[in-house]
């Protein structure tokens, strides 16, 4: 079995910067509804300049800016080349006003289409001793 | 601007239970080189049997098994329902034989296609205090 599905993006990183700025498309304004209650979200986005053939045939890269001294396979990695050009960012909601999320801590470029947005909830996604290798680990 | 992504499934949950097997596909197998050297892996996979109009056009809930007594906003909730089906979970991986991925707490049916691997990392992943509305929080 193998198959495709079609991602619709719901909106786009206006601007990018220590408070990033993400709109929504008018069609799915009714999907932020309780939004604030949560301190943070889950940013599901799409590495639109990583969606070439070259970049989704890659499956092993050699992490920049870490200490890692050999390759390593793409689903061991945030590597943006990957098969499905899907990042995932843990952001804080600073404030909702009409159709804008203003977030702290998005790792997106200006104009990177948004494919969804989750609350994050600490008893699901929180895990504080995870083990990861050394190369992993920031400076 | 809107537009559109092809997500192409790299694998699928091959068994599901208190350890469930995801099968990753041969084309995608050098992805995984170094992938036990991570405790803990973020899956992000196809809700298929939410992939219709109706659901994608869903924009609010009543989220299931919790305390709600409001409709909340998809983005505000895990709901499958949502304009893209695409389910995320933080898994412990307990074991690697050549194309499965033995996993603890995959919250995805047996057939559910996989989207995306990513290595769980605290430093960007974790928040334990990371606030949510009383309905969100579990039993």
């Amino acid at each position: 079995m193998s198959g495709e599905g079609i991602i619709r993006f719901i909106g786009i990183v206006d601007e990018a910067g220590e408070v990033s700025v993400i709109k929504i498309f008018p069609k799915y304004l009714k999907g932020l509804r309780g939004i604030t209650d949560f301190s943070h979200l889950i940013i599901i986005y799409w590495f639109d300049r990583r969606d070439t053939t070259s970049y989704r045939e890659t499956l092993v890269v050699m992490p920049r800016m870490h200490r890692a001294k050999e390759m390593v396979g793409v689903f061991a990695s945030r590597s943006p080349s990957r098969p499905n050009p899907l990042g995932l960012c843990v952001v804080e909601l600073v404030k909702v006003e009409s159709d804008k999320l203003y977030v702290k801590e998005l790792d997106a470029l200006e104009g990177t289409p948004i494919v969804d947005v989750k609350p994050y909830i600490p008893n699901a996604d929180a895990l504080l001793d995870a083990r990861i290798p050394e190369w992993a680990s920031q400076d």
